[in-house]
């Protein structure tokens, strides 16, 4: 596979399972002491699996759970947030200016933050009260799995997710799995790339548990790191307004999820395709998952996303567009 | 004033303001009985207030407020959208699929909703608990003014807005400061126009309370009125991505609020007025509002946007790409 390093990804997968004990703890310890809420925060790709778990959360839990931007936390306040909150937040640098003030922030307010970063002496990991490793090299993809450890063990401890065990257990299978889809997705996405890399702009649509990485694929792959111009939203916010922009010849990308807003896809995808001749559709169904429960898959879903996208097809696209993934001109480069 | 009729606009402001003692009696009665949350719902355009109420909340109450896109909220469920629930929603037509579905899905399950909505016996108001009369010929702002009535009184009344009835009666006063405000940004209104109608994508940058507006204005009235390509993002999350597509020509619209964000709105600002020489700053201090207090105007400030932004720069982009605001090729054109 293009510029794909099997050893490093299997070796990461190794360092995310791992963390899974540590992740697994700190929910039992926070559990224990009781939290009257779940603040998930961070910025930009970081906040695309805390969309996920957020959407997640409204059909499973009655537990307050919020997903918030995190300088838009630190500079607006929130009055749910107070010292009987649990924080959430991730960041593999430790450095992201915006997530280390807000974790600094709680440490101030004697509000407890779990962080997932890759060192544990980052200034993320000191202000935070429990640091889950997250030292993967290679697959942004695992982030998911370090947050779903923490995530639904919390759920589970609060009688909201009874498959908690065979989940976290299953969890374990999921690199594999990924290794198998990239291979399996990779001759599509050269072609994707070929087809789509030079299009005036491109429109990237999905929703519910999935919207998290059409938001980030849009904004943090393509927007930031090849340049190209495309256009996000939600498959049920899509027909009160960009359709309208729908022509024969419209790049359009078409992320189906495989929980309830399905549907709603559906729906979009439906009216896309009879008005377009550039259509992609990605549908994580097509992929199989070994080992991993069928009623698990729904939440398995972004995953699969992220890891044929973020991973696979933008190399693809790097490859045509010649646009090195790794320059910026602007982001990090200096003081803003 | 471009395609402007004063005398419906000032006869709406007075069927708005009849709506006053409606909106709230409706607030008073759901007070009396209790509620455990509020769900404000809705699709596209008509989200918009609900999105800055939704910001607003987490900075004046303890409430549970919940902003929930309606094809979503009933296609998915929400575990916390109960019999003790409080549903607002808000459809001009009163016809719109989704929020009529939703708010049948609440009368057939017992749960409580107030509408704002033209006639009395549209599909939505036939579904509804609260019927609050939306009469306005002209001034989509309006419906800030209805919804305010109705949350800022139930904050009033569970005690975090004290100062409500000073606040109540102000809004008042606002139809005919908007009417000021939309003929001093008049000039300017044509000058961006003039200046930005034919760029190949415009982008349109604002945060927290205002992000409404700025996802409305770009997705509703420029990409489905005007088939204009653009992207919205809010500020904070600006440099999480988009950044990096910022050139010297580039057409940028910055909208800049007046709480708590507004810092996070000038950092954009400080960025991009670097990197472009076509930013259009929107930045509402810049007009008076008479009998207005200051300590309410970052509540008033999406009002304005809205006014200048869908009633007069809307027109004046339509007087220059000559493509009338009422064409659509798709939007409730046949069913999909």
């Amino acid at each position: 596979m293009l510029k794909f390093n099997e050893e490093e990804y299997r070796k990461s997968a190794d360092l995310i399972r791992k963390a899974r004990p540590i992740a697994e703890a700190a929910a039992d310890k926070v559990a224990a002491e009781g939290y009257s809420n779940i603040f998930f925060t961070a910025v930009g790709g970081s906040l695309s699996p805390m969309m996920a778990i957020g959407c997640m959360s409204k059909q499973l839990t009655n537990i307050p759970v919020f997903v918030e931007q995190a300088a838009e936390l630190l500079t607006c306040g929130h009055k749910q947030l107070t010292k009987d909150s649990l924080v959430i937040t991730l960041s593999k640098s430790g450095d992201t200016k915006e997530s280390v003030a807000i974790a600094e922030y709680c440490k101030n307010n004697g509000i407890r933050v779990i962080c997932c970063t890759k060192n544990e002496d980052s200034p993320l990991a000191l202000a935070s009260d429990y640091v889950v490793p997250m030292k993967h090299e290679n697959g942004v993809e695992y982030e998911y799995m370090l947050l779903y450890w923490i995530f639904f063990r919390l759920l589970y401890k609060a009688g909201d997710f009874e498959d908690y065990n065979e989940f976290g257990e299953q969890l374990c299978l999921l690199p594999e799995n990924l290794l198998s889809i990239k291979k399996k997705f990779e001759e599509k996405a050269g072609d994707i790339a070929k087809e789509h890399y030079n299009a005036p702009i491109q429109y990237w649509i999905g929703g519910c548990e999935m919207w998290g990485e059409v938001y980030l694929f849009s904004m943090c792959i393509l927007e930031e790191m090849q340049w190209i111009k495309t256009k996000s939203v939600t498959s049920a916010e899509f027909f009160h307004g960009t359709l309208e922009l729908i022509e024969k010849n419209t790049s359009v990308f078409l992320i189906k999820g495989e929980g309830k807003g399905r549907q709603l896809d559906e729906r979009a995808e439906k009216f896309i395709k009879t008005h377009t001749d550039n259509l992609v559709v990605i549908d994580t169904q097509e992929y199989a998952l070994e080992g991993i429960d069928t009623k698990f898959r729904w939440i398995i879903a972004p995953t699969i996303c992220s890891t044929i996208l973020v991973d696979r097809l933008a190399f693809h696209f790097e490859s045509y567009t010649k646009h090195n993934l790794d320059y910026r001109r602007y982001y990090r480069q200096f003081d803003y």
